[in-house]
């Protein structure tokens, strides 16, 4: 089948999901396959149903502090701020990574919070002097155990949101404390975070875990988005 | 007239432009008065003619590349350090100030273009620090001669976004060069930028103009979005 036709097909189940009154909230699961168009699909879904926040429209009311969904890895960074009575406001906060999904909302929602905010990317010079500036430093490039102690202002709180599956057992032995590390040999592989934790545990002053930090605060935030979604659909 | 009648007449006519193929590009000049709710007005208008780029689709697709109108002011800086050639990439540009009309798509433009980039504002803790960071300075907050030496990195870019009106004759005498300063008495006021220019010449190695830099570029930039909205609309 031509990739547009697989693409129609696609878009006609968004179609007939956008008009279905007993359905409140779609996500679409990132990646698609190739043959598939994922924007086209992400545009034709009904901004009132995507619960992701990935729509243009929801996208551009995010920016304009009138979000309707926020997208739910960065709203669960900003629910485990407050939770931990981690002040934002007129402090300085690094995110590394400049996607749509995670660092380009995440560095919204701070600087609304009041931060002085900073993104850092591959191409930015001395990665490791400008994370030092960060009084709150998020990890969020996929790129297994690669922010070290040197990385960190000491006192820092670190916010780990890479999940990488490792399978070196090198990397593991480096990464690992010895109860998972003895999991990893069972299976072969296990998942770590952005953040180098043996390292940077002594010098941050709060550390999310991975796995079991962000990822379920991002699931929480998408059931939240999906009761509001659907509490909008029954006032309507 | 009720506030909800004036702005459904606002409406209207907003509508009829939307509909009317012989325009192809429609600008509402900000701010409006009181009784007109603006998000209202700006939300209806089609996103195929809203050449400032304010709509919340427009400013969606800016935030994921793929930008149909690029927000005026921005792209006129960003046109303003290509044609001077001034490097971006890999280097950190601070931008003062995060209103969604400048601050927020200069940022994002600069980072798109491969910028470490820092948005400072009036909770920014402390800000000639942070300024002094910058390679590139972006001044957009709205406060005559607020940047001063103290703000610069020596050989810093200084890009003056500001655009105050100022009657003080105390301020015209400290800010003004002396021709700028006799029209000045002659008139009882002038337009001065966000940075304080002569402190700022000397440690910046280029520093615009402030009447004369980015407002000529600014309206550049809403003939080009004009151009391109009309180009669309002829091929569609």
């Amino acid at each position: 089948m031509a990739a547009t036709a697989v693409t129609d097909e696609v878009a006609a189940v968004v179609e007939e999901y956008n008009r279905r009154r007993d359905i409140h909230a779609v996500l679409v699961q990132l990646p698609l396959p190739p043959q598939v168009d994922a924007t086209r699909v992400l545009d034709l879904l009904d901004p009132a149903k995507d619960v992701d926040g990935f729509h243009p429209d929801n996208v551009g009311r995010l920016v304009q502090k009138r979000a309707r969904f926020v997208p739910c890895t960065p709203a669960g960074i900003m629910e485990l701020l407050a939770r931990h009575e981690i002040p934002v406001a007129g402090r300085r906060a690094v995110v590394i990574g400049r996607s749509d999904i995670v660092g380009k909302p995440m560095a919204l929602l701070l600087m609304h919070a009041d931060a002085t905010v900073t993104v850092c990317h591959s191409r930015t010079g001395d990665l490791p002097g400008v994370c030092r500036e960060a009084d709150i430093l998020v990890a969020a490039m996929g790129r297994a155990g690669f922010v070290r102690a040197g990385h960190v202002k000491p006192g820092a709180v670190v916010i780990d949101v890479g999940m990488n599956r490792i399978a070196d057992p090198h990397q593991a032995r480096d990464m690992l404390v010895p109860e998972r590390l003895a999991e990893f040999e069972k299976r072969g592989h296990a998942l770590v975070g952005d953040v180098h934790a043996p390292s940077v545990r002594d010098v941050a002053s709060a550390l999310t875990p991975v796995p079991g930090g962000v990822g379920p605060l991002t699931i929480a935030m998408l059931l939240k988005n999906t009761v509001r979604a659907a509490a909008a659909a029954v006032t309507d």
